[in-house]
């Protein structure tokens, strides 16, 4: 199945001039969504997984059953005041001004074996800063996984020392 | 397996008096991800469903295994403005003010059959919006499923028209 043809291109959104890649056509259907899965599973089913790691809210939707299936543990990172027990919160740059995420303290245990996954690699700003909070946590980043990867944006510069799986790639805007 | 033992209670979240019931405890152990996605999936698997849709942002993390798990497709329903193709929006009463959700209008086809998804029933107005989308899209509405129910605030009540599972239960808070 050609996951990419699932994909629909939304111009000018959020703001004119740029060309929003909308999942939830994919994930509608069916025989996409169970591709999507399977596809992501069948890349990490070798690696030992004790959690997936995903980002609020759109990575949610395929790294939840990533982990089901990997049988593993699912963990949340978050905008700033969502999570209820202590938490660690990590910056990060934005074109103007800047974002933060935060995980709980107690999400991840030293050593733990630890997949990422967020639905689009732009500029890589949101999964660096997540990819920090789990390794102050101790964590060992096993791997980093998109549904859609821009690749033009050349996001990988900036985490080349981590093993980055994306299914769907886009080399121009 | 006991899933309400899995469960971190945290008194005073997100305001003095509340008594926030944290899932992150649950979904980060795989034993009690795995026990929670099958429960839900057991209840509902001798039903046919199209899809799952499930409210932004926690509801996402069941109902979307859950839809892979079922062989149906999978729909969000987002905050205003997130989404980025013509929508349907429906506003809801909170205790001081209201709160809108919406969907794509494109996300379910008239006739089609859907299982909605949210982590927690509380006095149920995001959920009955979220119904009322649905329906408005010609979605038969074939069951309602939570991780947690908060029965003494007797959501069932107000959404007394649907089929409500979940799989925890506090009767007092």
């Amino acid at each position: 199945m050609d996951l990419i043809k699932e994909i629909r291109s939304v111009p000018d959104f959020p703001k004119k001039g740029i060309v929003f890649r909308d999942i939830t056509t994919l994930l509608k259907s069916k025989e996409a969504l169970a591709c999507a899965v399977d596809a992501l599973y069948d890349h990490y089913k070798g690696l030992r997984v004790d959690k997936v790691v995903s980002v609020e809210s759109r990575g949610y939707i395929l790294g939840a059953p990533l982990a089901y299936k990997l049988g593993a543990g699912f963990v949340p990172i978050r905008k700033p005041g969502k999570l209820p027990a202590a938490t660690l919160k990590q910056e990060y740059a934005l074109e103007y001004g800047t974002d933060a995420v935060e995980i709980h303290k107690d999400a991840i245990s030293a050593g733990e074996r630890i997949l990422l996954h967020d639905d689009l690699l732009a500029t890589g700003g949101t999964i660096g800063a997540a990819c920090q909070l789990v390794e102050k946590l101790g964590g060992k980043i096993v791997g980093v996984s998109f549904l859609i990867e821009l690749t033009f944006l050349q996001a990988r510069k900036r985490l080349g020392q981590y093993d980055i799986f994306s299914l769907i790639k886009y080399d121009s805007e």
